[in-house]
């Protein structure tokens, strides 16, 4: 099988997998309890959250809260953040499900919400962000990199344009596509919350965080014991926290991981290179999303998969819906939104595997237009 | 080791683990995305809760929700079920923090709580629900058995009651200590909502669930990808809930358990038979809440560590706290909340472990109030 589906999620690396049967079945002690045996768990949850706090580019300050998810992340950001006479709250169009939605409840809720559009090249549009800008505003979120297209947004460009009209404004980015793939560094950046995700990048399921650099910007959204700094309640994950770390840590280089990933992206756009063939992004080569018009992009998953060759249609998240928020805004035709699909490769996607399913994906490209003829 | 901090939390079942690695690793697909591999892992997901279902007396009618938690889950079906308007809420005064405290933020939002008391046996008073009931009275939340003492309410008489008097009410119960360890029948019972959790029963951490009767009482309190019924998004922690369903099953014979149980806590009780110990509980033999009167609790739990035996202060969640409110509400001196312990059995605790341990604290109480005189 040749797995081309890594920005929906990941296998668990292997000796992740280890850690988390050991923290599971022998150190499994609830971490809030006064034994020494789960203070010492306790501890090694400290020292996981200064692993990520480092990779994020920023001291560990008590500034990571671990959630069950970046969903979670998101939702606890965002609407942790927002409050009674909040001022305008502004978000990319862009954004994934589990920001956009929140936004959307918000709004249904009475909050001033507003969108900002994306270029053609799928990251936001700058100047409709700063004519957007005032300081009535005080909430920003916009991705680091997009599920969707693997486009990237200027975060230091962004959070300069706060500072400069509305420098209280809180500033939110979903970095799980970023995470464990592109140099994150949330204090040049000038970020004050940042999502991550542990099972995009080979960690488990279950378990994502929050970067807070001030904890008192936001509220709970889930309580009960008080863990997390009394921000997210809930017994901690240890095992999967535990887990979380070694699959950071045997990332390995960002910068090599980085280069072999164009590689394989660029080898793929070559093999692709059939007539109609449209490349929609540009930014992170870990996401590759292509319109083939005139076909349905949920069949040529199909075709692929019966070749075990997995691809995805776009974000798992929002697949099973009609249509593509994003792709839309990036200003496709309905055509190629309908023939769009998505590639995504990880660090050990093989060139040869690459190979391979570009040059199947080309056949079942030509097959399924000659069916349709 | 001895481990009689059950209640906190359980080791993973050891078959339950491979399972975990197994979907962590080789079936680890995104169960939202479109290829036959994600639906098939979507399709056991469906299983395994018609396996919750089942073991919660009742048919699987898409009626379980995964969360991250059972504090999640208890958030979810309290925060979830109010609305603008709501009627009055009625607490327990005995629940968990994940009960309780969600209680007090939506006191301080402005709704109208009110707790119910407990009697000395740590049962509610159910005279005092009584008297509460009210057809103003919109949500009731009583669980099921004390993480604390180990007590059990009546629900089937809280239902009638509320049958009586607000038949309208959604009825919430918090089953953590319950599920695998009691009979749970949620129809017999007359139960809206009906929190459980993995991690007290020999299944993962970081997986909960909630049963919903009627899926249109609830909204989502965590907004995204749409995942459980649009009322829980986040991409579904695959090898945790499959681990689940092992555990459950592994769980075995709930009577031959309770009764072996029961033997463990028979024993304890006859072993720690010295001078000025109170035994604080009755109910489930699977938790024992004790009080050693002129002595710190914590300090007997630290002796008892040292001497390689795991007993714990009370809740986990509240452990790190001062005072305890529900043996407060018991009616309990301070002198006895100061000197309480809680001792929690599991189905696979030994009946030799069980003396020994309970030697060994009888030791360690005589020897401390030696030490005090």
């Amino acid at each position: 099988m040749i797995y081309l589906d890594n920005a929906a999620t990941t296998p668990l690396d292997k000796e992740a997998g280890e850690i988390y049967l050991n923290f599971a079945s022998n150190d499994f002690f609830n971490p809030s309890a006064i034994y020494s045996k789960s203070i010492n768990i306790f501890n090694e949850i400290e020292i996981t959250k200064e692993c990520i706090a480092k990779h994020l580019g920023t001291n560990f300050d008590n500034n990571i809260i671990f959630t069950a998810s970046a969903t979670e992340a998101n939702n606890l950001a965002i609407r942790g953040a927002y409050r009674k006479n909040f001022g305008k709250m502004l978000f990319s169009i862009g954004e994934h499900p589990s920001v956009y939605n929140v936004a959307m409840e918000l709004k249904k809720q009475g909050a001033n919400i507003d969108f900002i559009n994306l270029q053609p090249s799928g990251e936001i549009d700058y100047l409709d962000l700063e004519n957007k800008l005032s300081n009535d505003v005080s909430f920003i979120s916009v991705m680091f990199c997009s599920n969707e297209t693997g486009a990237i947004n200027d975060l230091k460009r962004i959070s300069d344009l706060k500072n400069k009209y509305c420098p209280k404004a809180i500033l939110h980015s979903d970095g799980v596509q970023a995470f464990g793939k592109l140099k994150i560094n949330v204090e040049y950046f000038g970020i004050d919350l940042f999502t991550i995700s542990a099972h995009k990048t080979f960690g488990p399921k279950g378990i994502g965080a929050l970067y807070v650099k001030n904890k008192n910007i936001i509220n709970p959204i889930i309580f009960g014991g008080g863990q997390e700094y009394n921000l997210r309640s809930g017994t901690e994950n240890v095992p999967a926290i535990l887990a979380f770390k070694k699959a950071i840590l045997n990332v390995g280089n960002l910068k090599q991981n980085y280069k072999h990933v164009q590689e394989c992206c660029d080898i793929f756009k070559k093999e692709i290179n059939v007539t109609g063939c449209k490349i929609n992004s540009s930014g992170s080569p870990y996401v590759l999303s292509l319109s083939f018009p005139g076909v349905n992009g949920e069949t040529l998953v199909h075709m692929m998969e019966s070749k075990n060759i997995l691809i995805s249609r776009g974000s798992a998240c929002s697949s099973k819906k009609s249509g593509n928020r994003i792709l839309e805004a990036m200003g496709l035709s309905k055509e190629d939104i309908l023939g769009s699909i998505r590639i995504s490769f990880s660090k050990n996607t093989t060139l040869e595997e690459t190979r391979l399913a570009g040059q199947i994906l080309s056949n079942c490209y030509t097959e399924l237009k000659e069916k349709l003829k």
